[in-house]
């Protein structure tokens, strides 16, 4: 994968080491500690939040039938993403694995009878 | 895609899938409002940095090496993920898309002539 | 102010005194660092946001009249505003005086008459 | 208090006051859900972490003392104090009280003994 041209795929790999190449090209690994990482990923959620901050429940569909709303929420999702990218490649994470693991645990810890309809907690689910 | 047996795979479209299935089968979906997800994110944003509360940038590495830490670190990426790629499902944005949109915009928002090395953000690159 | 025992008082000057001398009781200082408490504070408001991600906007006062719910959300309002003040301390901010700041540039920013019933950012109020 | 004028004190309550004036004169009270006012909070606690992405452990000082970010980072925990206050009247919360009875818990859930130099949970403590 040389150049940035070369790389236009969608997967969770090929964003991944688009932006990879991006930093690299720029010098920014320096900056992109774990922790640092972190924070530019509460600061983009923090954005993402503030885009719904004054618009109730009621009122999110008609705000996102907003073409300059969507777009908005867009780029911020887009950065959201972007960060938790790199954070995970910092640390050496395969979140496509992890989410599988994740989500084989969720199977068993809330059995469809059981969880079906509640928003309970896994270990609250027993004792509705 | 029948069951979630039928369903193993690790693409951002066959892990969205897998998501929906399994809230469709526990009848979730009530819940899963953009607001509701959001704050679900933040949540789990929340624990993501509860982890390296007290673990300085020194530390990280370190702590990350602990195949204990490394599980929780694991866990919680994966919740942050589960809950972006939901977000992104109930208010139909195209995850892969829209970060390729984000990142041509950045290849030119940051020339690699005046980016390389600089933490600046773009509208601050000129002045340097 | 000897003791824990002598300082009971419910101002931010006493309430940051009595988290100082828990903290220094304790030797606690070593990890307060300026990112860490941040990464604490977000931890907390990720905390109090699971609180309320259930939860849609019509029922959150019923929610909140439920004692145990209550309880909850007291307890995690009071760990925000825990580090909050903690944070100001370690970066010597008077947040009493910051907020007064603010507030005299939020009268100016917002005129009454621009601003009545609307949500927009000042930079957009003279736009409508 | 008839007017912003008159109420110029820096305590818990003339700041909460002082803000409810400011949203009353406004007609503000009508976007100030507890849910909006957390997703306010969460974005000024993003905005006040952007501050600090780029700016490791051992840059934190330097940064501070630099008046431009100082004033900035000011500002930003000032926000972050005003949607607590905020957020806290609303749901109808004293924080000093809240942060009293925490602040007791913690006294009995971190003894000095057991505690002193550890940042292990208060339910990890006796296992060391």
């Amino acid at each position: 994968m040389g150049t940035d041209e070369d790389n236009k795929g969608g997967s969770i790999e090929d964003l991944t080491e688009r932006l990879r190449s991006f930093n690299s090209t720029r010098d920014w690994e320096q900056f992109h500690s774990p922790r640092n990482l972190l924070l530019a990923l509460v600061g983009e959620v923090g954005e993402l939040s503030s885009l719904l901050q004054w618009t109730s429940d009621a009122q999110v569909d008609a705000w996102l039938d907003k073409p300059k709303n969507r777009s908005a929420w867009s780029s911020e999702l887009a950065d959201v993403f972007s960060y938790l990218l790199q954070l995970a490649a910092a640390t050496e994470i395969d979140l496509a694995d992890v989410l599988q693991v994740k989500l084989a645990e969720n199977e068993r810890r809330y059995p469809v009878e059981l969880a079906r309809g509640s928003s309970a907690k896994y270990d609250e689910l027993n004792g509705q």
